[in-house]
């Protein structure tokens, strides 16, 4: 069974083990290129990129690796966000961080990227694997990926997504468990505070479908990508495990917070961004989160915690920043990306060769 | 591995799997004997039973099984309510269920059962297996306990619990993942919110301590056990499995809600005993959250709510009955525990034969 799987087949990649698209910094071409070279497939987390700057990321991991990698986008929609509500959460923040935002912040359009014109560039630029979150791409986007044959990874976090998944198309799905760090990928109105555990989600989930599943949450080492697989998946897509990598773009005091986690030291907040996300808990969250009914719709809210945040890094504050991760911080390693997955294929043959 | 873990030597069993105790009708002498004489382990939750009627309980057992077989206490301190506290709860709970409790309901103590009266009767039976929850048995306690020779199981919902519990000179640890139906075992107040996924929870604890760790919460059939095991655990717990089986106490309408259930319909609230606990939800849920702050710590809440679940199944209205359940109901069978065993058994031994 190891190391090939239907994963591994459609991907045409030689281990069935994704580095998680981490949008914001993390995810640098380097990484993405030391993992697909040592036979996984490593993810851009595009999500807040121009156009432009995808293209010549894509150009960079390009010059790095030969082999297949991933992009990954928001699929969003536009936020109903009135200017009364943007107005009162600036006031709110204002209070909140009136130590380091003299001026008052202003969320200025064009608050998050078209995924059209992103899109574009995963076209014109042939990527091997687009992966996705947030929703599903339109129709006449998901004919066009298909006409290019590129391959397409759909994030789901309940049995219903997965379907729906499966009925558009998409050649596999990430199946996300509540243990996962960062932004939840749920895109049903309903599932929006869905939060099944991996333990749960991924024989439910395989029982539904017939594509394969990628199980993510919580999967930080060779034990995590054996049970998941066990559970019916066909691969695993880890994020945290691959933050304190020194290829990882993470700035270093947060890469020092993820290896000395502990289990029970994240929560799920909208505070960031007005999407639920799993971040370790800081004080600026639990306050903000004392205004919880007033946060704004994505990404209405990450507009004015940017600035924030901008502001207070320029002052090398990190009280504002937002330390995703997920529940398994603590197994989390500071090895190089090939050293990390070489030793991910080499716990699991262990496992699997004690376990018969 | 399968079946002989650390787990079953010390427990005497042949198979490591565990029936949760499940308190408040689910767990009868049927049931767990059956469990017990298929070569696992059958559990009593008695935490709501007076001594007298657990005393009987055993009797039965014993005469359904000379297997080894568990016994379940909530170990609990005196919870700090005032009448005015108790008097707001009544005036809400009355305004929400007024179309079936005509007259005012009054939590009567005893609210709660003492545990130590309890615990006489764990030793003078001699039970072969002492789990608990909640909390840890006084020294005193602990050593009458050990002098008896009897097993004890703790629950823990994190590292530093299991850390805990391994101090105390516990046996085996029950690892409470956030998928779990029921209760949440948590017993240090940080710890009270600490909702970590089975995924994650394993390893982590598995790392820290020496003593089995028997994984729970999201587990429910082969995949789960060897998935688990894999983890790290000894063996599992196993509850919503359990309850559709002919031998349980759950009530047929139960049982039709759990074989019907899907992932994402359950809740974590602590509006039916004022502890948190996962249920599947229902507008009753929903109403009485509304009230979130004015909910009455255990076993106050429970005592207000147990009165209007009288009333109202006298009347055969089943909308505020908890219907306890974990994240992967929709995978139970109504099969006897026997076979639902005899099963699990051959679905394990088939994974692993298929898997290396």
């Amino acid at each position: 069974m190891w190391p090939n799987t239907k994963l591994t087949k459609i991907l045409k990649i030689k281990l069935p083990i994704i580095q998680a698209p981490m949008a914001g910094g993390p995810t640098t071409p380097e990484l993405i290129a030391s993992v697909s070279n040592a036979g996984g497939l490593g993810s851009l987390g595009a999500g807040f990129m121009k156009p432009e700057d995808i293209q010549k990321a894509v150009h960079k991991i390009r010059d790095l690796t030969d082999q297949p990698f991933a992009v990954n986008l928001f699929i969003t929609k536009k936020p109903h966000v009135s200017e009364n509500e943007i107005k009162n959460m600036r006031k709110i923040i204002n209070k909140l961080t009136k130590n380091i935002t003299k001026s008052s912040l202003i969320a200025k359009p064009p608050y998050y990227q078209l995924y059209s014109e992103q899109l574009a560039v995963i076209i014109e630029e042939q990527i091997p694997v687009f992966s996705f979150t947030f929703g599903i791409p339109s129709d006449h986007w998901l004919k066009r990926l298909k006409d290019k044959k590129i391959k397409m990874i759909g994030t789901a976090t309940t049995v219903s997504e997965s379907i729906l998944l499966e009925k558009k198309g998409i050649d596999l799905i990430a199946a996300q468990g509540y243990e996962a760090g960062g932004h939840r990928g749920a895109f049903l109105k309903e599932n929006e505070e869905s939060l099944v555990g991996t333990m749960a989600l991924i024989p439910q989930m395989v029982d539904h479908v017939k594509i394969p599943v990628i199980a993510s949450g919580g999967i930080m080492d060779g034990r995590g990508i054996v049970a998941a697989m066990i559970l019916g998946a066909s691969g695993v897509q880890m994020g945290t495990a691959f933050l304190a990598c020194p290829e990882s773009g993470t700035p270093s005091y947060y890469k020092k917070i993820i290896l000395s986690s502990s289990e029970n030291n994240t929560v799920l907040t909208r505070i960031f961004t007005g999407k639920f996300a799993r971040a370790i808990n800081t004080r600026f969250i639990e306050e903000l989160s004392a205004y919880q009914e007033q946060i704004l719709d994505y990404p209405l809210q990450l507009a004015l915690i940017k600035q924030v945040r901008d502001i207070a890094q320029k002052k090398n504050i990190n009280d504002y920043s937002s330390f995703w991760s997920g529940q398994a911080a603590s197994l989390s390693r500071n090895w190089s990306a090939k050293k990390l997955i070489v030793s991910l294929d080499k716990q699991v043959k262990k496992i699997i060769k004690n376990f018969g």
